[in-house]
């Protein structure tokens, strides 16, 4: 085995890295993975930007990356169902205890689950990483390794929509058309979805959306009043949307997103902003729109793979950047500047193919 | 029939009167019934001291009540499974239209719903009352015209309740111990909770909450904060309520109800304050905490008698005063005044018994 | 108006008659419809042949069809939300009583229901047919009247795949693939099944199935063991399915059912075989693999309409065989015989089209 | 420690012993328990009487006894929650791989879970027992060991009622008022239901029935028909019970309780029969009564605790018999002979109080 591992590691606000770091041992259970594509989260370059995400404070160096892809290249004692060669998706929360949470089916929920590059736990954006063989999936052959990394947020996608209910004949209205906005309109969509109207300040993001499948692209200005824009959806679509998936975090967005939901139909929280927002809650309250939030996922990786391998879900449009992991700088740079949807990384040299 | 028909109306805000009204007609699909017993609710009370609720605003006089039981003396041509001298309760809410809501079982919903005693919809706190059949329940005989008037509150809990998911081994807080919290309490103690804490500023409500069996009565003061309150409520049970059951409306008790739920819980808001509120919806999101509102009942009836029948629910201690239709002025003003928990007034002049 | 108002009509076991019929005159809330496309369905042949269904005995003659769709002509005094000149799809079956199952959303289960071209109901194989306003639902300008009348056997599908719970990335097993199997198969696709295996003894009806989106069509015989069956589909999917949906009401096929489904899923009965089958129940229960069964189907048309409309489900390809209202006789002998599909009643003489 | 592992250990088919067997050392997850209480169920009876329970067969001596609590006497290294002293109820089954299953909250169907005293994994029949300390639950100083106990055949309850969804106002018929009968009617009352009709064949065990709670014990003979009994159910309650819960495995009380559940309602088959059962499948179908089966159970244990340290529920009064360890040859033999509800052996020398 090489020795090279290099990584990329934010060691504090503002200061990001290329080290190399050793090569890590798989214990029993665990399997060593040679990286091939990770894909750089919003949360990422907030960590670089700002040292942490509310109460998940960077206190040392920290290896980034958490949407990732590769190929095995070692197992440990234990393992029985993975084997060197095999390609695998990573899903980068691995429960570390069988609490409530855990047994009862959400261990997203678990308070003390190993997350990929959320301190104090290193992330997967290097050479080499280990991690837990239960928590890696095979990818069939007709699945890439990027659309194995593309999982990470096809993941939040998939859980906002199932905690959402979408089902056959569903009418959505998604708010903001970021990366997340549009994996929840490609999963919506896959889910029976008949009318999604997606909304953003950028008509370019919202081309985007159309090309992705949106019905109703809806460009909006900060100057929108709540009530205003609710109206709007309910105009262009004839009636109002069962469904509210809210992506951006903004307060007054979190109030269209109340006052625009059916009655008895649900709001889902995925975009997050200041702590306290004031909002419309008896207006929610009186018509029995539930307001539900999400965090990250749980058993989404089995479905999502069964998605992309039967051509249900196409989500390699998303990759519009692809650097080289020597690059890595410049492809953090790039994602700071919300250029494109979605930048890849590419670890393994030998293989820079999607 | 006697001619008499007393009922009690109001006019405008401030201004209730008692006056003769006509004894209706049923129609084909109708029955008239002679009212025994009426209890008064915080909304009756509201519309006299300020002729409107939110949207609902009073145009015309308006028959107040809703909580009620009487028993047929009338039935239209088309009505099968009633007949006249049966001792019924009354469903206040009648949908009028077969629209999506009715048909998917949620007709509390239905924007155009009739119900009692909400403008422009007259009350049925008079002698005799005409109302749809199919929103008319049979009576056992063990159970009391009273019992069958507190029905309607006790539909609120049900429904506070069944939203909520409250089952075997809930833990549960009930942030108010008003008549609304007191139903709540019964309601998830009959559902199976294991444990409730309820709060109120009042220690006499509290004591009343202690009778009806709550585990934890908690008495707060207005100057507890709320991430305080909801250490306090912590601290007393052992760990998070699942499920937190918010009667007062007040901004700070929401912010309390959303810090102290569980993880994955489910906060219920009951309670109607201002418009806006100002809350900490992203611990709610990413502790996957569910809002979710009440907009009155639907299908709560059946089970609610099933429950008073078999002795599981014993809702009579709720009764804390009780009048002759004659003095509803004066039972008015002593529900206005806050005094004990549940103001009923006796609509038949010759069986005033419960 | 015209006075023409042939009408197929069943008078006994084996005869069946085309004969003139009044005109009906709708009630306040009712419409009627000139009818434009009515769909023959196995229902309507098994009248004809054997004078019964189950408990359901022809005891009277008797209008068949109940999959339409036509164009409205008048409206009673109380009907708002339609008008003369609305093309609309009819959904056959309408409770006549607000019993508990109405009340909580299941109105199929209502015993008292009428329903299209069920003794004693009359169906709407005719020219002109009255209906309830309320279960007549509009056609969008892209959706065609065909489609329309398409939305019945597509709503066996839609309530099938509802109670099974298809999702995003379920696999199912199809037994069948009749009309029933492949409306099953479009929907559960809509709903992003990602796998489907159908089955079926004709390989004919698989071509069908290939061409409407089927990942495996599977041709069976009446040889097959039920566990060996059950082992060719794991062995198919390389894993077990999700989800079973059973169309053909086969003992055999029931058995291999049960065998067939992954511990924790779901098996929906919706072909009807003989009263008593014997089963391996155990092997279910333990493996707490669920049973149910689906009676017609409730709240499916404003979704369909949604479905169609988006273009998110192609229906018609199930339309093989049309033939004028005039030649009913000649469409039914076509349909006993099991050619094609769907055969295409066309019941007004100025538009034949789809 | 003492040397003293006293433990009861089935070797074939009709062949008990008592024998020593070696003190276990436990792992870094595990806790070493002095067991104290454990109750005989009639799968350890099945057991020594055939050796076999379906498809699990004695192949090696296996020490019986699953439902079972104890102290703690030893703690590994891992081990953070639990310490020498504490008193813990024992949940017999363990996942020992996260699969699919455990993933989703599903642990009971883990096709590799472990399990006491089914063939190969011993059972806590035994002075001294080690476990995963993740399965081990502490029991508040209200609940008795011998309440400890007696959760695992609550559980079975727990799960049942569960599956069966009974909620507030219920109507409940249980088939069969033996041990597991008798526990289902316990938890029915506590999760709400309103009515139960309990029937046995023996009048005896229907007294005890009465004595738990039951509305309406109803004695059977075998020569009752199914349909008929089912008349006799639904005249004693006045109506047809929501949920049907099948304790008894016997065909003909399979189809009693089929044709006796309500249209739209559930029937849960908790006993095991024969293989291939001969049922009115599509009686249920037709009338989407949905047939639920039972696996153990998962996720009970805690609720289970909160019910009884809350007095919510009382199963002391099952417990009929107690005999030392010492004497558990008696003890199966009066199991086996049917006598009594709950036989209780004592493990602790130094202490035999419940």
């Amino acid at each position: 085995m090489e020795k090279d591992n290099l990584s990329v590691v934010v060691h504090a606000k503002g200061d990001l890295r290329l080290e190399q770091r050793p090569i890590p041992e798989p214990g029993p259970n665990e399997v060593l993975i040679q990286m091939h594509s990770v894909g750089i989260c919003g949360s990422d370059v907030h960590y670089w930007q700002n040292g942490r995400i509310g109460d998940f404070v960077l206190k040392k160096p920290m290896v980034l990356g958490h949407e990732a892809a590769g190929r095995i290249v070692k197992v440990g004692s234990s393992v029985k169902d993975l084997k060197p060669g095999d390609r695998v998706a990573i899903e980068p929360g691995v429960p570390r205890e069988m609490d409530e949470f855990f047994k009862s089916g959400r261990y997203n929920l678990s308070p003390t689950i190993f997350f990929c590059a959320t301190p104090p736990d290193d992330g997967n954006l290097c050479r080499y990483y280990k991690h837990s063989a239960n928590f890696c999936y095979k990818l069939p052959d007709n699945v890439t390794f990027e659309e194995g990394a593309l999982i990470e947020p096809l993941s939040v996608g998939i859980h906002a929509c199932r905690r959402a209910g979408v089902s056959l004949g569903s009418s959505v209205l998604i708010c903001g058309s970021g990366p997340i906005g549009l994996v929840c309109l490609l999963v919506a969509k896959a889910m029976g979805a008949s009318q999604v109207v997606i909304t953003d300040l950028s008509s370019e993001r919202l081309a985007m959306a159309k090309e992705l499948g949106a019905d109703f692209p809806l460009t909006v200005t900060k100057d929108d009043g709540p009530q205003a824009l609710a109206k709007t959806v309910e105009d262009t679509l004839g009636y109002q949307p069962h469904i509210t998936i809210e992506c951006t975090g903004v307060e007054s967005s979190i109030q269209t997103a109340i006052y625009a939901t059916r009655s008895g139909g649900v709001l889902v929280l995925v975009g997050l902003g200041s702590e306290m927002a004031t909002v419309p809650l008896i207006n929610a309250a009186v018509r029995e729109v539930d307001i539900r939030g999400v965090f990250r996922y749980c058993n989404t990786w089995p479905m999502a793979i069964a998605m992309l391998a039967s051509g249900k879900v196409n989500v390699k449009p998303l990759v519009t950047h692809r650097f080289p992991l020597e690059q890595a700088v410049q492809a953090f740079e790039t994602t700071r500047q919300g250029q494109g949807v979605k930048v890849m990384l590419k670890c393994d040299q030998s293989d820079q193919k999607p």
